[in-house]
């Protein structure tokens, strides 16, 4: 309570009056298929509620931008063993739980086409249809040696933390 | 919108003017035993200080919430599948991090009873006393063919993305 | 600074004026390298934006702020279980995702210092010079049967889940 109190400073709350809908900020860390789902569907989610919605792809999430066919390569020996282990791109995202023999992410996605859950790939474009700002993470681009054009389009310009915690001001931001 | 407004009861929205405490909403996404316990006890912890407290489970979070002896099948082979991987029921909740042959749930529960902190199943039920709302995600739900008879008592009704992120306004929202 | 200067366009700062910015609260739940990346670049960016900045260490994540040279014994057996998978300190954490053969920590370590990126032990010391509160979790230190004296300098009083929430209060909160 005494830590509370000597922290707490001019409690801004008249906003809420007419302003009800706040900003949704979606960190998307993760590049595993069974935590892309819940980035894409909150984030298409907020946005058809009409809530203003980013996501900030950093660390293993910017896989989920990086072109089909680019493969990450440079002079670099680390950077060519990240690439070993992480393919790029939508349709090879591994699944973080259950991945035995590769059959997860596959039967994930049957399972999901039943049930009329879209695919990820299809969530990403419908994201970017309802007009969410997908946004990569300049340190991890740099940190691979990626550059623009081997992202997929529709993207906003990258940016840094700074960047995405000033857009997290008065936001729902949730780390996944 | 009419789910939630059903599923809401006496809200206590005057406290905003004078004692400023937030929601709390919790998406419990993990069903790992590790991960069970800080959405449990933050949500009743958040209860217990008079916050008005939702828990969404959703994805492997759902099994949490399936009865002991339900078992997951239909029709679907892929929905048998995953039946295969994840046991439902608090009882046989799997330890993201260490699971080596299985002694890590026990001993962890064991090393948790000998210094007084609750179990997950009597977390839940302390929630449930406490008046944290649980509340499923109705899309896992689909995704995995159970019915409201297959989950535990107590539940508030099945709700999606939408009434979650509405849920969420002006709370402390965590993705867990 | 220089990136997200020439990254940021159209800035909507009206707000910024009038609204401080958000205290910034990050649960440091998991001690996997990658996950301890972005909870200290995150921490230390928004300290040095000036916003009041708590992390709160727990679970897994309070291996972090253990000495190097401190072995979590004491007469249980279940904490030298716990003892025997995880050494504490910040130089032999693992990666979550990419530990093949324990080369995955070391490859990361390196490309981050080739891309001028800093270690998780610098970004923990330099949290603590840009004012960041570090904060153990209580119970964590409890159940490991860890004392003050087995922890780093610089921290704050351990503290439970209900200080912590308070402090959560009209916080950007991240579950990490």
């Amino acid at each position: 309570m005494a830590i509370q109190e000597e922290t707490r400073e001019a409690p801004v709350e008249e906003e809420h009056d007419h302003a009800p809908h706040k900003k949704l900020v979606i960190i998307a860390w993760s590049g595993d298929l069974d935590k892309v789902w819940p980035q894409m569907i909150l984030a298409t989610t907020g946005a058809a509620m009409g809530m203003q919605t980013t996501v900030f792809f950093t660390f293993w999430g910017l896989f989920s931008l990086v072109k089909d066919n680019v493969r990450i390569t440079g002079d670099n020996w680390m950077q060519k063993m990240v690439a070993m282990m992480d393919r790029p791109g939508m349709e090879h995202l591994q699944l973080g739980k259950m991945n035995f023999a590769g059959a997860g992410p596959v039967m994930m996605k049957h399972l999901a086409k039943e049930h009329d859950v879209a695919s990820p790939g299809e969530l990403l474009q419908m994201a970017v249809d309802l007009g969410v700002k997908l946004v990569p993470c300049q340190m991890t681009m740099d940190l691979l040696g990626l550059k623009r054009e081997d992202m997929i389009d529709g993207l906003g310009e990258p940016v840094g933390a700074t960047t995405m915690l000033m857009e997290a001001q008065n936001a729902i931001t949730l780390f996944i």
